[in-house]
């Protein structure tokens, strides 16, 4: 899929470029690094005075998400200030069901909301089968400026909702304190809620696979609502669909491998469901301790997580002692990517941001001889 | 503790009248049954519109609290409908901070507020140290007015909130999404936090222990926010300081035992550290397997839980065949109450608790021959 943005000769230089820093990738894939890789879950994003500034120059939040310059201006704003091993694609969650016409859009401090609701299985049926290249070009071509920007200096990651947590902003309408209006859906129609599901998960396949040929060089899948259900509802209607999500796509770009990474919040319970799911890296949340998980899933898979967020809050000192803590939960060798929780939050003083990367950085290189 | 609406010679009486169902009490000592009992956190709750109208008739939320004679009606009002094998007080888990003198209140659909808030080390010893009889006297007064009306039916549970359950409340001033101030204040000032969770610790002892003396049958702990912690923070800040209240707790009364039910909400990684805390009972959200809870800890403690309460808007026909997986993924023999993985919510229809009660008694005797 050539973009309309980068001529294909340029596009040729870009991938051919070696990455000057794929410490990221070579802990997804259980290589040998000299320090433990480290990003943040929303690392763009409101804590930053920048940001704040280039979302004003946008206007409303989709705006900045649809204008590919400006979505590649915030995807770098924290990579200027900090050493981190990975960009992330700026963008929503929720693009998938805006793009199925089901107008997505946001009220300040309320979060998304959506103007259509899906509530049964003629909503459903009529739901338009996405044309990704034509219907999110604005994502792609995203991707395809930010890969020109970085140029090699790190990898770039690109993502999605999960099918069951875009379902449940589409049932609801909104967020969700019980999930009343999905989980009613699911339980009273299950058919309909299985023929959405599928849909989503040809839609987030075609949607990733999208990212991938524009130049992302891995992907993760936020089940951000998975860890609201049963372990049997989980397994039928979140995890089988991230599954057959993972099981359609590209696996190679670039003479490399893109591996997967599959979050699903307060999954903790489930890592070794979610490690067979044919993932390359489980995400953790910070309710897990991180060694645990990694003596549940051994080498099978790498691991990112896993800081509670709210320790940003914290001083210098704590931040540095969690970190230390984590590091040494996980113990030596590879396979390990470190993160937060959950995103970052936005009153989060940017110099404690500054603290976390660096003590990642510092105090790994032990566990790394 | 004598109480004022009872004579002395009465109360003799109600403790000596044997308990005409005690199958809940013995299903949590691991005592042979006949069928699985069943209660429901929040059974007395705005689902049922003869709730609606007593608490219409009281006013706002917490002079239906401080009324004995009103508590008892709603505590009274779903055994009148439904089969349930407890009772359970009618109260609210933030009663302690309110006669602490922080001023709860609360806002429709807002959930509960406090008029001062806990921020500092000055703010947690200006906190003054209760004398429950005292000041919670309306709770304890409430405690024996429900045994005497309930007469030996079924037992009543008393109950409160955990140390750091009401800690999160206090520090905060209500909900909170993130706990910010709470996790801000244990990371930057861990000695004020353990100040005044060790407050909170001894006073929920003393409530607890008056409850058990005013009448309370067995005790439950509701830990709804120990969940948002990380496993090294929950050990330190929640569990640690359940685990001294349930040490200090009266373990007989009335010639019977009085068991301890622990219920953290979002715990399920850790049930293995709350089985060891000295409880009687584990309370399960609905996100953990109760068939594997039962495989980790094995006959040290009995479990209760643990239906999503999102199925009580689901078919009948959906509602029983939860209920039997369920009973099924628990298996044969005693050690199991039936109940919902966090409380019912306001909107189920009341016709779907008898279906849920009903499902339970009738698929749950095959389990117990």
């Amino acid at each position: 899929m050539p973009s309309l943005l980068i001529p294909a000769s340029l596009r040729e230089d870009i991938a051919l470029a070696a990455l000057k820093n794929d410490r990221f990738l070579r802990a997804l894939a259980g290589e040998t690094v000299d320090m433990t890789p480290v990003w943040m879950m929303r690392q763009a994003g409101r804590y930053l005075p920048e940001y704040r500034a280039t979302r004003a120059q946008a206007g409303d939040f989709m705006s900045l998400c649809k204008s590919p310059e400006l979505a590649c201006e915030v995807t770098l704003q924290p990579l200027r200030r900090y050493a981190m091993d990975a960009a992330i694609l700026f963008s929503d969650i929720l693009t998938i069901p805006d793009a199925m016409g089901q107008g997505l859009y946001f009220t300040e401090g309320e979060g998304p909301r959506f103007r259509k609701v899906v509530r049964s299985e003629k909503d459903v049926e009529a739901l338009p089968d996405l044309n990704v290249a034509k219907d999110l070009s604005y994502v792609t071509d995203a991707v395809s400026v930010i890969r020109r920007e970085l140029n090699g200096s790190v990898p770039l990651i690109g993502f999605s909702g999960s099918p069951w947590t875009l379902a449940t902003y589409m049932i609801e309408g909104s967020g969700s304190k019980d999930f009343r209006n999905a989980k009613s859906f699911m339980f009273n129609q299950p058919q309909a809620m299985h023929l959405l599901l599928d849909k989503l998960a040809t839609a987030v396949t075609d949607y990733l696979n999208a990212q991938i040929a524009a130049g992302a060089q891995a992907v993760q899948i936020f089940d951000t609502w998975g860890g609201v259900l049963s372990t049997h509802a989980y397994r039928e209607f979140s995890l089988a669909y991230m599954t057959k999500v993972v099981a359609g796509l590209t696996r190679e770009s670039e003479g490399r491998k893109v591996p997967v990474i599959l979050f699903t919040k307060n999954g903790g319970l489930w890592l070794e469901d979610i490690a067979a799911s044919g993932c390359d890296c489980v995400g953790l949340d910070w309710t897990i301790d991180i060694g645990r998980a990694r003596a549940r899933i051994g080498d099978k898979v790498s691991l990112q997580g896993n800081m509670d967020p709210s320790i940003l809050y914290a001083s210098p000192d704590s931040i540095r002692a969690e970190v230390a803590r984590i590091l040494q939960d996980y113990g030596s060798g590879s396979g390990h990517v470190f993160n937060l929780g959950h995103g970052i939050t936005p009153d989060v003083d940017p110099a404690n941001v500054a603290v976390f990367i660096e003590s990642v950085h510092e105090l790994s290189r032990r566990y790394h001889q």
